[in-house]
């Protein structure tokens, strides 16, 4: 299983999506950079099957997290800081599709490109469109490198929860944390002008 | 122990090392986005003791992984791929001195600053000034989010040779990503223009 449902704003493997000005050359220095080779790949597939069905309990505790910091909760606020619920539930739906396609997708061009859409919607050129959403312009690049911790280290216990010894355990975390990291790097780069991404 | 002897080029808490444009407050907004609070900070500290005697060691595995990878020596080499020997050495020197700095040192304004100094040493408004050396103008900011990677998992086997239990090395181990993530998310900033960092 790869897609749940149909996910409104969800473009992955679309014509809609953005196409990627990233190469697969630069995906493959980019997957060395954080050392994600094959080992990790299984390792990702097989988070995949056990954090299927624990999707929502994983997303629980990202927002509780988010909703517990009121200098986050903005970027889901109008600019006044009203917290914009239609939007938090969409694109909650949406961060939901992206933990089984960060352990079930083939990292290709269709996923490079889906990188560039995640990323240009985390920049001014894109945040909101997607939903139609009154919210504020970015989301400040600090906080999505910051992220990296977060989005890492509160997957564990899901990742430990299904019988697995520590050895296989700790080799989806590490799989994960990898993943995490290159994407935040691939998203990076709609932020940066000029050749210094 | 800070400081091991006189590094050239180190300019920490000196007039000479950049002043930040980040407050005090964002600072905090970023520790908790990475959820470093004082437990790791007691933890980044027994990291400086056992870390204290293997800095060269530490150096040797990053060196070794920069060094196995012609599109990540590029970076301490001039523009025609020629690795600069004194250029390399220098910044080691400076590099291992960070590791102890992010043990020991309070995250106060004179290591923001110097945070701030690092980060613009990584991009083209002052790369290769301190050394005065004949090197590529920057580090593409992909490869600075993802040696988050590296930077963080190789030093975990350095935190359990010296017979701290699990649980401790685990907890420095951890302390550590957190305080690496952090100075990534701070480095970013001379590489973003307006305020989208
Ligand atoms: C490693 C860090 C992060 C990850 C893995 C992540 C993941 C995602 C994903 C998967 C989406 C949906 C993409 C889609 O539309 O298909 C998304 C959108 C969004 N994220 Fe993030 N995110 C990160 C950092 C942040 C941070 C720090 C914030 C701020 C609190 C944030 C706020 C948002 C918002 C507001 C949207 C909706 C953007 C839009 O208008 O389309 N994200 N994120
Ligand atoms: C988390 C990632 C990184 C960390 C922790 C890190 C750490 C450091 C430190 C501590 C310094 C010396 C700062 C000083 O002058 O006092 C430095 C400088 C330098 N780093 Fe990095 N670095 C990272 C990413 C990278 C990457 C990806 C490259 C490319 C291979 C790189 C290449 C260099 C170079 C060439 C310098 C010298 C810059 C100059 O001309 O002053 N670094 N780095």
């Amino acid at each position: 299983m790869t897609q749940q449902k149909t996910i409104p704003g969800y473009t992955y493997g679309t014509g809609e999506a953005a196409r990627s000005p990233v190469t697969l050359d630069e995906l493959a220095r980019l997957k060395e950079s954080v050392l994600l080779g094959p080992a990790d790949e299984a390792a990702l597939h097989q988070a995949g099957t056990v954090l299927a069905d624990q999707v929502e309990d994983v997303l629980d505790v990202w927002y509780g997290f988010v909703l517990a910091h009121p200098f986050l909760v903005a970027y889901f606020s109008t600019p006044d800081g009203q917290l914009i619920d239609d939007y938090q539930r969409r694109v909650r739906a949406r961060f939901g599709q992206w933990i089984l396609d960060t352990c079930n997708r083939p990292y290709d061009q269709a996923w490079l490109d889906y990188a560039e859409e995640i990323g240009l919607r985390h920049t001014a050129a894109k945040k909101n469109a997607t939903d139609d959403a009154p919210s504020v312009p970015l989301i400040n690049l600090r906080y999505l490198i910051a992220f990296i911790v977060p989005i890492t280290v509160t997957i564990r216990p899901f990742l430990a929860r299904k019988g697995h010894g520590p050895d296989e355990v700790e080799a989806m975390y590490q799989a994960w944390f990898k993943a995490v990291t290159l994407q935040a790097a691939l998203w990076s780069r709609p932020y940066i002008a000029g050749d210094a991404w």
